[in-house]
């Protein structure tokens, strides 16, 4: 599937992005990129590079033998992290790739659902 | 709040619903439920009292003296179970009230997704 | 695996079997408690009777057409209160069954802390 | 509460760790380390360090502008990774610090069991 499919058509939504440009200018400048969490693309970076953070932090943990508990608790707080940063991009694409789709038209809404469904269900279900 | 407000100005969308009647026939036949599941109620209520008879087994297990790891297993089930449901209205809520609002305005398409997150928020975060 | 195998590796539990058979053909007869729940038992069948309770109230919900995301809270409340219910059986079974196993001998042990390991396994990952 | 007294009185447990040589002969030649990772100590780090680099592959994606549901996909991933080192934590210290801690006394193994219990609860309701 073509980037631009999976975008809902986003070749001829043109002049949908045109009528919505106020309100991009509201969440942080003009809204370039195709997806849902573009505008906030630098908080993500920054969100991902603490984690990375974490995550090298606790093979630190590991590799001066913490307690396993200690460890644990210290996996847990990743596993939020990294959950909080799913949940925030489940609301970018359900505010942008969603909500665009169901402007299209019902076929591109009911198939934008049913992926966003499935990819929370991969959040819920781990 | 009052149930239509919640529903995105559900008393001031009778245009709305006008214009959209032609998909929900799409969908599966007139939609005269004013929320997504309406239209799998009966499917919902029986995915419900089978989880009722799924937690009544467990409370005769108990009861029985079962292995504890057999009672883990069975909650274990319930809640999946309980998570499936779940996706389902989580699906169908943003295949009709997230997908309404975004045709409503943007303000309700916010509102609408803000809203859903938190609730999927609370299922990924249990 | 039969019951009695699955009850700890008693390999050289055979009068702890003998002792026991009576409950096992009974599945309820007097139990003087191989569980970890057993002390608790009336405890835990208050908690399965409310939990069931919230089911019956969420498939009321449905029957009468309450809000999507109304009944979405009900359902995450209802999951908590089952992995609530987990956690205390796992305590109980870690404090009961394991650490009986683990005064038998290193084989019990294992066995045992493999069993729980995997039933923890099917609480996180849902 | 200080390293020492959370392993179990490990200060104290001289005698203690003599008394248990025998067991750990059984469970995989000589345990030095005082926690139940230590053994698998480079696995670990690996799988760590497996997890840093995909936690890397997620900045990257959301830098080339990924579709927001294969990062939500590649999230899910890592956090079922991180979620299957947590479990292989919690059957290493079961099967290590709870085994030992039973071995000492009922207050021991009552004080570890509620300790990882809670640690559990961490993971499962993350």
């Amino acid at each position: 599937m073509s980037e631009h499919n999976r975008h809902g058509g986003h070749g001829a939504g043109h002049d949908h992005h045109a009528a919505h440009e106020g309100h991009h200018d509201g969440l942080g400048g003009e809204h370039d990129g195709p997806h849902g969490y573009a505008s906030d693309k630098e908080a993500y970076l920054r969100r991902m590079s603490r984690i990375e953070g974490q995550v090298r932090g606790i093979a630190k943990m590991i590799d001066k033998d913490a307690y396993c508990i200690d460890v644990l608790t210290q996996v847990a707080a990743v596993t939020k992290a990294l959950q909080a940063v799913s949940l925030a991009l489940v609301e970018d694409h359900l505010g942008h790739c969603v909500v665009d789709a169901a402007r299209m038209s019902d076929d591109d809404a009911t198939a934008k659902v049913r992926e966003a469904t499935e990819a929370i269900g991969r959040l819920v279900r781990m």
